[in-house]
């Protein structure tokens, strides 16, 4: 109970910070910016910021911890398998549309491409992202993937996942650098304007969301619960927490018994 | 066997990419800039990027994966630690003066202060960082500290730690980015000279990295052996691993043996 009481915090604290990082960059685009269009201009261009922000930033956190919500695990894992990829899979088309609308903008006002450290490093993760769900569709979606390869790689898909994550806030912070250093220049960036002010508090939010996300995903006893962790409990000798006062299933679900199933089970 | 031949391969790697960084930072200064001085000017200025590199990012991987070092093992626990915190606090000293390069500079030249993110997310990482150090030697290395407090606190500590490290490599990406822009004026950054190319190979060097410390840092496996694992398998039936072939002692300390023995052992 103290357990769901903290994840329930921890839960809440996170999609608030997400919701107002994407209600922060709404409003930078639509008050200070030039607002939302598709014609080769500024307007094109901020579809950028908007849909990394809103899709490669908060969708791909929410994906991220959708196995932990409690009132799933009465959903199959295979469903919930779905519902994780389809959430990546919307996080990486949002991504997709992000570098359309950028490379638009350049190609119309004679900008080079491909020049900066943030170009380099997002065009790298959009393309280790791709990777990532082809690989994790591949292993974990497809039923003829033996079960000792998805075992195998699981620590990987699991650690590259978080590490993609923290990636592309990283490449948004040094976006918003950018903007704010060539879209502000009567007051500068370095006279702290009220944009500049504002943009920057987006920035903090995105780490703050990101240091929450993988809090939560990072806590064993947040897990959801093996499906097949009562079976094995009474078969497998597994019985060595009963001394506990009531463990709780997802503090069952963590420790050897959850590293012995994961043969059969696919614990994200 | 395999365990360590593929830490050995981890670990040279990141070595390899961690010192080809601070000499690529060295380069950058020394070749395509000003040098390095105390004066107020631009080669003072220097001093930040190199301190960031070199101490801030380079000595703080070195103290985050200092105890899965096998060649350690034999060493004491108490040892360790007050290599851990001496390195951290290397790293610290190597920012609060890189920092203190950079408003010398800013102050000389009349450029505000602390206007941009990374300056807000630079101070916030050097601010908590020093935090952490003074709970770390508060928690692992005072005596009377209660081992319930240690052992509740423990992945509050990795958890930070981890999430500090990431944080500094993000902010340098964006004062990369910073100097890039505001350094390069004929040609500018857009037009890729070769020293755009140059530092932002700088920034990917940093990212890998970053990611291989992370990676090593996060192998359960690759953990120290908890001091007191062997007594634990006799008396406390933890002799449930025993079927399988040759387990080493990195193994054995991973899983439910090495979470019921931190109370009295601090693993990192």
């Amino acid at each position: 109970m103290e357990h769901l009481k903290q994840f329930a915090v921890t839960l809440c604290a996170a999609g608030a910070v997400g919701f107002v990082a994407v209600v922060f960059v709404l409003r930078w685009v639509l008050h200070f910016k030039e607002g939302l269009g598709w014609d080769g201009g500024l307007a094109e261009f901020n579809w950028h910021p908007v849909l990394v922000v809103s899709g490669f930033i908060f969708l791909q956190g929410i994906a991220i911890i959708v196995y932990r919500l409690p009132w799933t695990w009465k959903c199959s894992k295979l469903l919930m398998k779905f519902i994780h990829a389809g959430l990546h899979l919307a996080a990486f088309i949002c991504a997709v549309v992000a570098m359309v609308a950028v490379f638009d903008f350049h190609n119309a006002a004679q900008i080079p491409n491909m020049y900066s450290l943030h170009s380099w490093l997002g065009l790298i993760a959009v393309i280790l992202y791709s990777l990532q769900i082809v690989l994790g569709v591949g292993m974990y979606l497809i039923p003829a993937t033996p079960v000792s390869w998805r075992a195998a790689f699981m620590p990987i898909h699991v650690y590259s996942g978080l590490l993609l994550f923290a990636s592309v806030i990283g490449v948004a912070l040094m976006g918003i650098t950018e903007k704010l250093i060539f879209g502000l220049s009567n007051p500068k960036y370095k006279d702290s304007p009220p944009e500049a002010v504002f943009v920057n508090v987006l920035g903090v939010l995105l780490v703050v969301f990101g240091a929450l996300i993988l809090w939560i995903a990072t806590r064993t006893s947040w897990k959801r619960p093996s499906d097949q962790i009562l079976h094995t409990l009474h078969t497998d000798g597994g019985d060595q927490d009963n001394g506990k006062d009531g463990p709780g299933l997802a503090e069952l679900a963590t420790g050897e018994v959850r590293r012995r199933n994961n043969t059969c089970d696919d614990p994200e």
